[in-house]
């Protein structure tokens, strides 16, 4: 794909970073060399597979394993009581915060069936076939009850409630499930609620308000590799599992829980991944492999089908938001205001805290009100997805700007960067902005040859939009092993989900002042590396980056005191330069890789060590603009030119930044048009395929062009923001705009599909 | 095995160090889950195997590769050609230190064949059976040259040579082949001079001299499983092996010359192993399988059979030694004097120097020479193997000490006792011995209930013999993460051969105050872990205990500081107990497993890491006493009973350290009693199985007794010495000893076989 710069605002010179080596990774994956979780085969092993309710909502009255139980292969089924006694406890797993049951009880289903698709019972068997047979052969008992769709239906009064006796929790900070104090019983499981300043006062002040309902579909993270999973639980109580996951760590805190064993006797080997965005956080099959290994005493392995992962897995949030701006004549917003009630699915947890806080973020807005509820429907647990819920409220927010844009006859642009959020800006949760590229972003977008062409045509529209993700720190470790002909081993416990490896490579041999090509890094099993936190917040860059850098930092303070040693004077008389020249008394000097040689015969090679808790993540900014053209006869939309424009603070490895920008612009422009989970009404999905479910490919998108700005984040050595999140915020927002500009229609529920997009035109006309 | 064990000599008291838990290797062991070389299969494997030569010694005149090129399934046939461009450079890889020609010559045969074994070309195919098919089908054309097939031969004058231009490199220390200086060509590679007081005016004062010659016969170390290794080269120039390996950082070095790629970009995984005693030091399969990855693009795996362990891997010396002792009348050893010849095999590089070393260290002799001599010999190179070259050297020191007590009327052990080698004491290469146990020991043996009991009958004897050993040092790192609840990973690089797992785990726990049960600890590749040298030496227990101790001060001090901040106090003010209690002011206190729960939220979990390189490994003595019958019928000898006496300094793991001892003894016995190469007289091994090559098995031996003797090396926080090569060397002697009692026949040649004992009887009774 094609890609311009701007020009970089960083004013440090760097050796490595910002240059475009091959990723360590790159030649396994593309010759099939790359391991993933289904290339594992150990001797013995079983295939697991997982019994699924077909109904959205229903009580189980029994479930009978004897037939299967008693098929030539079957080696074991296990159901809910098979699992490690329930409890109301919440239990922090490291990415899930949650009372333990629900944990247990979207593992395998205990009283009620939740959603189509959630797990009632799971066998193993000696071939996956026998135990795809074997399947069959369990009888479950239902009492199918009304299932809730959305969150319409759910919170209305008398909606059949998916978790008796749950009431609301109000919440503060983060969101910590309990004992809720609500009056009744809901399943709106919690309300958050932001304020600043006084918004009503400030909305009656206004001189313009612009309001509307907006409304988003559930999407899937569509990874192309399904989950899976294997387990070897051996005699001494330790086990070990080989599975795709973003948090090995948070893998191995679940398995330690659930099969009571210390973290220590579980071995996560996180394997190859193919795909993630924030749906491989969570365990869903390790702990069934886990637990049917222990059983069996045989290594078992699981897997899912497309189909699996698509009902029983977690999308995004079906949303919905309400919301209103206020502004004065000149453009300037001082109110603004916002319900969101986004669905969590059959569990609670869904990101509407972080829908709230993103979406008003791109804007300095000094009287706020949010209240962000969320809420339980029978669809399967809502999980992470990229900026997790930021796209859905920004949608509301760059739509309504457009409005008012509109309506006072701006430039959209030109009305955002008056308004842009800058360091010293409060967000909605109430964290104060530090220093942030809002307002370069702006620009750039502004003075891009994108924004400045013309564009011309009936149906054909123009559509902007900002999007902001906070970023995520958390805790990462580094372990770096010199070598003595200068070439370095780096691990790391971050699973490389786009370049990850490079990306700390590059920042490792910076702070050395060596070559990329002298640290080879890997990501190595949760045994052999301290404690780090998931692949995923867009922190790894950032975090993980970190203490690599004080790994290098550290293995500098050791080769300056062994020069110091050759060189018979003290420490202090030694620096270790940013060019990787130790330099000492009487002009001496030594090159890392000479003091490599000399290592050994000096006191032993040297590594390097560390783990941190970095807490300054960067947010960042993106601006997308979109040229479309609208099919009147069919209600398709063809995207034209797309252009992301981004803060990034400082891109260690260019190319694979522009690629995150370009997957996540890809996959915000697939939620705007074309994915969405489509329900029966007695709660079944009607498009669980591929084929069905449409995830745009490449001949639907142009090429995506990438500007990256360059304010670097001064919590990180390097400048580092994160960088794959925010590209999935803008686009939902600006593709609605543009169909604006294009049709005149606002259309306030997505995607905007064919059909949608054609019933609204039909309307118009008539 | 039954076991006494003397009182504690050690005074501090520990809480782990000493008991005897389960290794954590064991019950994956006993299930056969471990996984060991043979078992790993990669997609798309190949399989390699060795065309050896016929001939111990040969002109290779051609190798005509075509045919077996030309056989379906064949992938590629390498012969020396393929090798990276040989050098006279010397090379240090680690363990061994060596001209790179003799190398690559030992990996594959260039212009002769030096032994019977030899590799002269390696093949891959899709298939084992085709590979070895293929091998008939190279043909190699010889032009046999006669063989030298022991120490007197080659000495001659006139001797066939086998590298036609060495001359003597007469050596000072270390012995770094070079270009010798001697006047003539010779099969003689290095001769190594120790001198010591006046020998010959000690001798002249002597009131008694005892001498004598003595040989023994190569014997080879028996690991059960053979060598392996399985190479998978990857298009991006890095590679990946899985081999059975005392050394993965010896291999990784040789695979790194050898193919000519960084250090960083070969991963050596070392599997578990079944058993070593010094023979898997070198690399013997993996550089082939390795090349021949390169030439196919594909994984290829190699294995030996027995036959090739046998004649293709290194055994110990045989080895040839005059020796000669002065005393006085009192017993008081005042001179000795010895002239050792080792066989090196085809290369240089026997454990002569080493001989010369040990065999007088039991004892404080003012005045010593030695003259020590490595010598080529048809045969395959020699490797270490446990003590290498003490055992026989000691031999002929020991049996001469028996004689001198018999010549004096005293008790062996009595006389043994009045000479024993003290703090301060010099050995023979100059090194004054630190605090050490000989006096110790012998005292043990004497109060020993076996040396206290009475033998009888006839052709029944007792023999008793000293052994010593320097211990090694040498490089280790270990890297520990603590995790939440309290358990901890421990990574080390020292391959497991006897319990390592466990010794090292229990030294972190000592020095924390947690328990065992908390330590996990596991083996990991040579990307993951730092340099760490060889598991050789009986340096494991010493020094990567040393290693993990350091790792586990870093945690302490890392968990002063984080108590520290939790209570508001500076870390001065807090201390880290030996009972694993934290304390800070007013009484403030946590226990090791109480701030690990704290640690995520207060700056993330802690990490310890150390590399060292200590030099204080406390040299180590043995004492063995045994009884046996000799049948006079057919010269076989029955022990009857066997006790090990041994100094451990401390034994961290005593079951373990026992049985080091149990099975250095048991190899020593067959080294004694029946382990021997037997060569036609072109060359070739006559007893290449384990049919015919002779173990000793579960039934030529008693229980064997041991007595552990602990004074505390001050060079180790827990005073570790190395245990496990020290019994391997009294074996011989005092089975040789013990013959002389039982029948009055001084058998200097080893093994005293049935064959080789009936002839002696039969010619002392004509």
């Amino acid at each position: 794909m094609t890609t311009s710069e701007a020009p970089q605002q960083s004013t440090r010179e760097y050796k490595v970073v910002g240059t475009r080596p091959v990723r360590p990774d790159g030649v396994e994956k593309v010759t099939g060399r790359a391991r993933y979780g289904a290339d594992i085969n150990l001797p013995g092993m079983l295939f697991g597979r997982i019994k699924r309710s077909p109904h959205a909502h229903a009580r189980i009255l029994s479930i009978d394993t004897a037939k299967a139980e008693a098929l030539p292969g079957v080696r074991c089924v296990v159901t809910h009581d098979h699992l490690p006694g329930a409890s109301d406890e919440i239990v922090d797993l490291g990415e899930t915060v949650s009372p333990y049951k629900w944990i247990l009880d979207n593992t395998l289903a205990s009283d009620k069936a939740l959603y189509q698709g959630h797990a009632v019972a799971a066998v193993c068997a000696t071939d996956p076939h026998i135990a795809e047979d074997a399947l069959e052969l369990i009888e479950v008992e239902y009492e199918p009850l009304p299932p809730v769709l959305n969150v319409h239906d759910a919170m209305a009064d008398g909606a059949p409630l998916l978790h008796e006796g749950m009431r609301t929790v109000e919440m503060v900070a983060r969101f910590v499930p309990g004992e809720g104090r609500g009056e009744r019983f809901t399943n709106i499981a919690s309300q958050l609620e932001f304020e600043q300043g006084d918004p009503a006062a400030a909305f009656a002040d206004a001189d313009l308000i612009v309001e509307g309902e907006f409304e988003t579909a559930a999407a899937h993270q569509g990874y192309i590799e399904p989950q899976n999973g294997t387990a070897q639980w051996n005699a001494d109580g330790t086990l070990t599992v080989w599975v795709s996951t973003q948090g090995p760590f948070v893998a191995r805190a679940t398995l330690s829980r659930m099969l009571d064993i210390p973290l220590s006797q579980v071995k996560v080997v996180p394997m190859e991944i193919g795909g993630g965005f924030g749906g491989k956080l969570p365990a869903y099959m390790e702990p069934l492999a886990a637990l049917m290994s222990r059983i069996t005493g045989r290594p078992v392995k699981m897997y899912m089908n497309r189909e699996e992962v698509l009902i029983g897995t977690g999308p995004t949030s079906s949303t919905y938001v309400r919301c209103k701006l206020g502004a004065k004549s000149d453009g300037t917003l001082v109110a603004a205001e916002a319900t969101l009630a986004y669905e969590a699915g059959a569990y609670p947890g869904s990101p509407v805290g972080a829908g709230a806080t993103c979406m008003f973020s791109s804007y300095d807005i000094p009287n706020l009100y949010a209240n962000a509820l969320d809420v339980v429907t029978n669809k399967p647990k809502c999980q992470a997805y990229r900026a997790p819920g930021s796209p859905q409220g920004t949608f509301a927010v760059e739509s309504l700007m457009d409005q008012l844009a509109e309506r006072l006859g701006r430039d959209p642009m030109e009305l955002r960067a008056q308004n842009a959020a800058r360091e010293g800006t409060r967000r909605a949760d109430g964290v104060v902005l530090p220093t942030i590229g809002a307002q370069e972003t702006m620009q750039a977008a502004i003075d891009s040859p994108h924004y400045r062409s013309e564009i011309e045509g009936e149906y054909v529209g123009r559509g902007v939009s900002m999007g902001f993700w906070t970023n995520a720190g958390m805790e990462s470790a580094a372990y770096a092993s010199l070598n003595s002909d200068g070439s370095v081993n780096l691990s790391v416990g971050s699973v490389d989900i786009g370049g990850q490896r490079a990306g700390l490579a590059m920042q490792f041999a910076e702070t050395m002042g060596i070559d990329y090509q002298q640290v080879r890094p890997q990501v190595v099993d949760t045994d052999s590396i301290g404690y780090t936190h998931v692949t995923g917040g867009s922190r790894v860059t950032y975090a993980t980056g970190i203490a690599v850098h004080e790994a290098a930092l550290d293995v500098r303070r050791q080769m300056e005191q062994r020069a110091a040693l050759i060189w018979e004077t003290e420490p202090e008389q030694v620096a270790y330069g940013d060019d990787g020249i130790i330099r000492g008394p009487d002009d001496q000097q030594l090159s890392f890789s000479e003091l490599c040689r000399k290592m050994q015969q000096t006191g032993g090679m040297i590594q390097g060590q560390a783990d941190v808790l970095p807490n300054r993540p960067g947010p960042a900014y993106g601006c997308h603009i979109v040229d479309l053209a609208v099919d009147p006869d069919t209600g398709k939309v063809d995207i034209l030119r797309y252009t992301a424009v981004q803060d990034v603070g400082t891109a260690i490895h260019p190319a694979y930044v522009e690629g995150q920008v370009q997957g996540g612009a890809a996959q915000g422009a697939g939620m705007a048009l074309s994915e969405e989970y489509l329900y029966s009404d007695d709660g079944r999905m009607q498009n669980a395929s591929l084929l069905d479910y449409r995830m745009p490919t490449a001949l639907d998108l142009p090429d995506i062009e990438t500007i990256l700005v360059e304010v670097p984040n001064p919590g990180h050595p390097y400048g580092v923001r994160g960088v794959g999140e925010v590209p999935i915020v803008p686009p939902l927002a600006a593709i609605a705009n543009a169909i604006h500009n294009a049709t005149g229609l606002r259309i306030n529920q997505l995607p905007a599909s064919p059909t949608r997009l054609l019933d609204a035109l039909l309307d118009d006309a008539e």
